[in-house]
């Protein structure tokens, strides 16, 4: 019978396809049922790890160097009795076949219960003797299979589905070129990392869906609606068709979508829209072309650092941006300088965990804090400029100075060049990033500085608001409808406008349909989204009359209740295209 | 001879006295040399320790239940073992003789070389063994004395100065009625939690002193210098001289401040000023009648909550409100509703940590997600009112929604109240503090909601500016001078102006006698503090004359370089008075 789950919908359409589940530590540990038939084979594996662990730790003890102290190999030795111990050994094997489940959740059941054990004796000092049952379970968790995100062994017919706890900002690179075709998660909100990668990887996907992991098998078939937000557990065959038709109607949506790629981005009353993508690797350049893009608005520089354990070299990232420029054929690509610090964190840096990170040393400020670091970046900006029209953008500036001393580094980078004789265009434009309040409320004086503004509205509303949109106590209070936030990009949009310098908006609020024509109300000319956004938003944009936006928006910006704001809105996006 | 040390000053005048220095675990053990003759004692009080933990190591592994792991026995055994070797047993004594140190220092440079031993050996599994040494380690430093703030035995001939690694809100609670007179830590800078707390108990400190505990011994004398920022290690009689006189005229200035006590707060050209006081508990509340304060304008309630395992009772937390507001005699009390939660938590909280905390569940949010513990303060609250002139302040409103929901929460306490027949004041004024950009920017959205609202320039500031100050790393662009703090408070001051609603700043720029003119200027006539600084706050109002700052102060805020800002702010000062 099938089971329905419902969560919150990512987009991407829809995906049918077998579960691949993966589980990153015992607390997360996959469960699923076995028929009768293969217990006896799941308590083999279950043996056979228990033995690969004792072998490892035999080996460990013998490797115990001769200087160490000689409780060491004591204390390995009686690792390896706790391993020997019926509790560890046999109780699980028991739990197998009495409940017929995997072997993993067996073992975790036994786990949880041997905590509890200890848990229950007062004196810390014997509590903490739990870790060492701990380690040793852990250990053996590890010999079993089915962890990690490595593709199953074995023939598929039909797509994979991956079915996580989570996933982080550095697992989006390992995930980029895998062969998934949706995910879902148990846990996120709708303004969630989560949901911001998942949108990012524009595949079907649906998360906080609580407890997916345990209720889905591996290797069940399961439906993915990225639009409604529903996962279906064995589909029967109807429900089958039925999402086999959604699927199609769905493709055929997008297809008739791609029929705008040479339509220009302008409204009904002809005013043009540039319409620009945010790209992550140099790798997603070829959806940036496919969606017939002005240009790249945002090149989050930042995951040329992510999910490795050494620095990208400047040859190394140089080669990055000239491959993207050179594929943009003359198109605009701007180039945000590493944004490390906040949510994503390199592994060779070594600055400790901030009590509030997205309050600490991010941005531009991590760049200056690192001047070496940041030269080599701006050294091979600059080596790519001379393959097409490269723009460089400084992330969380919050004031002149911090501008000012980005700005020098760049002298200095270009100075280094012209000694080296190594050729750079002397025109590359400069733009800073308005994502901190104070950047919004101060923009007018940047302008004497830099060439061009972004506004990243996911942080800006983060700090008007005092919101981590990815905490779940708090995400209900992310709105990018805030009248305090929609002040500041006013403001912004016109100060930039005032003086002549280009402005545009690379947040989600760019790419978020519903607020196409709220920003083009505004005045806003340049958005930067995920190349899958790009046409629908197009398509938004040739349905829209200024004339006939601009008094509601005014309107909008002129009332300061919520209620009021949400109503003009829906007047706005029903308002007539013609 | 003397050592000078310089670090941050945080004011409270001169203290002379003996140094105890306080740590709370190993990472942070103090540092003493001994005198030849002392070396044995020290090596008898070590083996004391060690004496003592094996007979509780003993005790212990007697106590394991008989249903526990027969493991765990072992494992404590095994404890007992290492205690006994001489790496832990003997090595420390020979460093005692070696280096004539205390029995804390030398086991932590035991511990630490055995812990580099394990570090250096590759195999994780077997690297992580390292914590059963230091689980032993740490057992032995707890029977060791000098551990914990409790005071000294013995008798004094002079004041008490604390030493510590740093000091957490929670010691704020336990610091308020001990003895010490002034206090020195290795950490914090202008901005730190640390330096506020210094501020606030208003005695001569020093901090951001590096390695201070390292170079003071317990019961050493030192000077410290709050108002220079510098700390003298056992002062030579000329220089004891020299601190004893500065003391002594520092302490004049003081007395001639306490002449202004009944000197009316108004500017030179007849403008009153209200000056309130800032307090945590309801013991503070003498400072603010010996300051001759106007009243109370911010009493942060969540101190009531912290330092404690159990939550304070309604009828507790009544007569901390009635206390208050009674001592005050008629004269305003605003008492802010608990603000827990960015870094105040208490031990009851069930919330996990956030990955920004400051951006997460505090403030209103928190009592908004806790409405049965929220109401039990209101009811407190509105309990203590006829005793009075009580007003409420909600803090961390973002937006008017939260507004509503917590006017609501009062509306049903008071009903509540009503239909128990319990009396309460039918006119408690009600107000919002503005410490969310959002709230600054929409702040008249408020007013029809409110009858008062109070600016926190903390966190105004923070989230302004992205900067949490209390993290070293950034706390250098953590700037009250900012251009965009400046409009957001003039902004905020002229909205209430206009509308006629009171508006008050009770942050650290309030107290901050750099900044009392540009405030006066900004048109701000209320102002709330730290009751030591109400008396200083009073000369400088009553040293300026509002016409010739105002034009200095509208030129402020009409540019957006730091630089000319902190030009012009100096020319502020300079002004004369008259």
């Amino acid at each position: 019978m099938s089971i329905v789950l419902h969560g919150v919908p990512i987009g991407g359409g829809i995906a049918i396809g077998r579960a691949h589940l993966v589980s990153q530590s015992m607390d997360e540990v996959v469960h699923y049922q076995l028929d009768e038939s293969e217990v006896a084979a799941e308590q083999a594996r279950f043996g056979a790890a228990i033995a690969t662990t004792r072998a490892e730790l035999e080996r460990l003890t013998a490797s115990v160097p001769d200087k160490a102290p000689a409780e060491m190999k004591a204390f390995l030795s009686l690792h390896v009795m706790l391993l020997s111990d019926p509790m560890l050994a046999e109780v699980p094997c028991d739990i197998i076949a009495a409940q017929r489940c995997n072997a993993e959740w067996a073992l975790k059941q036994q786990a949880d219960a041997l905590v509890e054990q200890f848990d229950a004796i007062e004196e810390t000092y014997l509590r903490e003797r739990k870790h060492d049952v701990l380690q040793v379970v852990e250990r053996v968790f590890k010999n079993l299979n089915g962890h990690g995100v490595e593709l199953p062994d074995g023939d598929w017919d039909g797509e994979l589905i991956l079915v996580a706890h989570d996933l982080s900002p550095a697992d989006m690179v390992l995930f980029k070129d895998s062969a998934f075709a949706a995910f879902v998660t148990d846990v996120g909100g709708a303004t969630s990392h989560t949901a911001i990668l998942g949108r990012s990887l524009d595949l079907p996907s649906v998360i906080a869906l609580h407890n997916a992991r345990e209720l889905i098998r591996e290797e069940e078939w399961i439906v993915v609606d990225g639009e409604q937000g529903v996962v279906v557990i064995d589909p029967e065959p109807l429900v089958l068709d039925y999402y086999r038709a959604r699927q199609a109607s769905w493709r055929a949506a997008r297809a008739e979508l791609a029929n705008l790629r040479l339509a220009p981005a302008e409204t009904l009353d002809g005013t043009a829209v540039e319409l620009l993508a945010n790209i992550e690797m140099p790798s997603d350049i070829d959806d940036v072309v496919e969606a017939s893009a002005d240009g790249v608005g945002l090149f989050r520089s930042e995951f040329l650092f992510l999910g490795r354990d050494t620095l990208p070299s400047e040859d190394e990232q140089f080669q990055a941006y000239r491959k993207v420029v050179s594929a943009m054929q003359g198109k605009p690509v701007t180039i945000r300088t590493m944004d490390l610090g906040a949510d994503k964190n390199a592994r060779w840096m070594s600055h400790g965990v901030a009590d509030n990170p997205a309050l600490g040393l991010t941005g531009i400020r991590l760049c200056l804090a690192e001047p070496l670091l940041f030269r080599v970046q701006l050294r091979a900006l600059m080596r790519a400029s001379v393959y097409g029209k490269l723009r460089i953008l400084f992330p969380m500036v919050s004031g002149l100075n911090e501008l000012r001393q980005a700005l020098s580094q760049l002298e200095i980078a270009k100075d280094e060049l012209w000694e080296e004789g190594i050729a750079f265009a002397e025109n590359v434009e400069v733009g800073a990033m308005v994502e901190v309040p104070a950047a919004a409320l101060v923009v007018s004086s940047f302008f004497k500085l830099v060439d061009f503004v972004s506004i990243g509205t996911n942080d800006l509303i983060q700090y008007t608001l005092a919101v981590d949109r990815s905490d779940d106590s708090v995400s209900h209070l992310y709105d990018p409808l805030h009248p305090a936030v929609l002040k500041l990009l006013s403001l912004t949009i016109r100060s930039a406008d005032k003086a002549g310098v280009p402005v545009s908006v690379c947040g989600e609020m760019a790419g978020d349909l519903r607020l196409t024509r709220l920003l083009l109300g505004m005045g806003l000319r340049r958005f930067s989204m995920h190349p899958a956004q790009v046409l629908a938003v197009k398509q938004i944009v040739r349905g829209t009359r200024l004339d006939s936006v601009k008094d509601l928006v005014a309107r909008m910006l002129r009332t300061e209740d919520p209620d009021k704001i949400a109503d003009l809105l829906t007047q706005l996006n029903a308002a007539p295209g013609d």
